[in-house]
């Protein structure tokens, strides 16, 4: 073999190795919150080996962080596809709210919220996040806007867009204890008829 | 001096102790997290003995409970001074709206963000916090209908109420690790205008 044939192999069993850590993180994220997540835990759930954790990801910081910067691209790769699936028209807009209301109670919206708790009182979690916390909110923004076809330089729309997402972190929380849906639902019914009369020209 | 006269000081000591530790409970959840706040800690903080912490409230999260239910009653009574002393008239909803903001984005949404974030993987804790969100998340709603004087019976108006409060919500999470306030001001100007014509018959 050719050093090239090797070396492509082991860049994806690095890739795959990674990704299986990323995804092993935010499971034991939303399993155990973020006190009870050691990297120990996360590399034996894994099943990878605790040096080949400690060489992708050497921290417990560099790991959460990489692991909900991973997810949230995985996740707006996703959201782009299933909207691009959803036919034109009227229902679109009612259809794009669904999409988004699963994603601000789903694994990858409650692992986020731990981290975003824990790095208030936590300063190397908070270096950390800060940066990724703007980049993954100017890219929800963006594809929100994508996804419900808006043109953001009309009076009114760019605040609309982000009231959505606001409401929708804010009903993520009051998921958190209790299943909130059926209130969700109602409340949710009433937004789309509002954002039907606001967004459209 | 007579049983009565002694029985009352004693009564009054008590409550005071009482406060005093449910005051630091609040700050040490703001300070440390929910992780980081001990018992101990929150006695030392008061000036109690560990004894009389342990008399008043035996675990972690009967003190916890206690400090955000008797500190969200307290706020709630505030809101209540503060919004009786607004003039009437058309500025009366954005003062009302200005009042909110400043509670979502206070100590006590934090101390209380922490537990509730706690509680989804510290099943003591939530078995405590359920009942207590509950309560609380009624009682603001109807603080809120009672400060903006309006009436729920007409249609859209409950839900308006809602998405307010679940709004400010949102907004209290993006303000927890950077100073969110440019972007919440702007945003909230719109939503008093919505609110303006949404709520007035």
């Amino acid at each position: 073999m050719s050093a090239a044939s090797i070396r492509v192999p082991r860049q994806e069993r690095s890739r795959a190795t990674q990704a299986r850590l990323l995804e092993a993180t935010v499971e034991c994220l939303v399993e155990h919150g973020w006190a009870g997540t050691t990297t120990t835990l996360v590399a034996a759930r894994a099943g990878v080996s605790r040096g080949a954790q400690l060489h992708h990801y050497p921290t417990k910081a560099a790991l959460v962080t990489a692991a909900v910067g991973h997810l949230a691209e995985r996740r707006a790769a996703e959201l782009r596809a299933e909207a691009a699936a959803l036919p034109i028209g009227p229902q679109r807009l009612d259809r794009v709210i669904d999409l988004l209301e699963v994603a601000f109670t789903g694994p990858l919206f409650v692992a986020a919220l731990e981290l975003w708790v824990a790095a208030r009182t936590d300063p190397e979690l908070r270096r950390a996040l800060i940066p990724l916390e703007a980049r993954v909110g100017r890219e929800m923004h963006r594809l929100t806007v994508a996804l419900l076809d808006v043109d953001e330089r009309r009076q009114g729309v760019r605040e609309t867009v982000q009231a959505t997402l606001d409401l929708l972190r804010g009903l993520g929380v009051a998921n958190l204890l209790t299943d909130d849906s059926v209130r969700r639902a109602a409340l949710l019914n009433t937004w789309k008829r509002r954002l039907a009369t606001l967004l459209t020209p």
